[in-house]
């Protein structure tokens, strides 16, 4: 069998996954949250403009151009591909970044006036597109969120659950409520921010 | 706040998909399993050439152009877009169409050799297209299996789990020996019957 006649090569798909992060990098900075509520899905990106010692260190403090974020992720409308369209409709993206926002505002050692945030929307069809796309973020940028310190965007894991460890980014920024009541050894402040300070990104 | 700069918008994204459908319906049909094992993933596509009455009645099997499949899926490699690749070089793909030949085999009223396939590997970056392209396909041809009949794709639910339904396509095709443990209320086989010839597809 010759296994080539099976092997779909698409260089347009490279250059359309390109041009959406050129498209996204080129999209307004706004605060987090945005002022005004919106609909859909996509991709968002957060950046960081504060003095938290570690962070200006690393390097992963945003410059003036924003393109370097602290965390990227998506946010997929449920349904979105099965025809059982029940949320497309929803603010999802928005809603993660209040949580987002929620979460840097429970921190003690960060101010959400430090974060900013740029998103773009997708709908069908370029909806298949947003997974892909934060992907092609993440490996372009390393954001340090996403990278060497995790569980930024980690839920409450709910009652019965608190058995499982801190996660670095809750040793790292204290504050959310839920991650104090998990009982699991915690990764060390001191191994996290030398892991941090060291690896320059 | 101007939304339209937050929309990304990819005329040529569409293009690709169906790029990459056009390309998956010329590939060789083959045996499942196809003959000679290989390794990546993508999507695939199963054709039934039998003469299983219902099926006959609702004009659902495969004339000489097999461009109707009966079912449509997917095998996405484990870790494809994380950079931890621990299994691009796994035969997903080809495990995914052994599993569904037992499964065809094991079915008393359907035999194997009225089953043929297409696949479509997906190496990086265009395995980021597994997913809309298997949408793609299932929302051009809206193959039986994936749409009215379900549960072909479904696995052994393993010990303490067996107080689960039936599935349709169990009902329909009785044989898999675990499905027979599932204690579940059934779906009534005449009402599928009269399902799949009614809607014609």
């Amino acid at each position: 069998m010759r296994f080539e006649e099976h092997i779909f090569h698409s260089p347009q798909f490279e250059s359309v996954v390109k041009s959406a992060v050129d498209f996204f990098n080129n999209t307004p900075v706004c605060a987090i949250p945005p002022l005004d509520s919106f609909m859909g899905g996509g991709v968002y990106a957060l950046y960081y403009t504060g003095n938290y010692k570690a962070y200006v260190e690393a390097g992963v403090t945003s410059e003036n151009n924003y393109l370097n974020p602290i965390y990227v992720g998506k946010a997929v409308p449920r349904g979105w591909r099965t025809a059982r369209l029940t949320d497309l409709e929803a603010p999802v993206l928005y809603t993660r970044l209040r949580e987002h926002a929620k979460s840097i505002e429970l921190a003690q050692n960060l101010l959400l006036k430090n974060f900013c945030c740029r998103f773009m929307l997708m709908e069908e069809p370029e909806s298949d597109l947003i997974v892909p796309v934060e992907a092609a973020l993440i490996r372009n940028y390393r954001p340090l969120w996403n990278t060497l310190v995790d569980g930024f965007g980690n839920h409450d894991p709910g009652k019965g659950r608190y058995n499982q460890s801190k996660s670095e980014w809750d040793v790292l920024h204290p504050g959310r409520p839920w991650a104090d009541r998990l009982t699991g050894i915690s990764p060390k402040l001191e191994a996290i921010i030398e892991k941090i300070t060291t690896i320059k990104m």
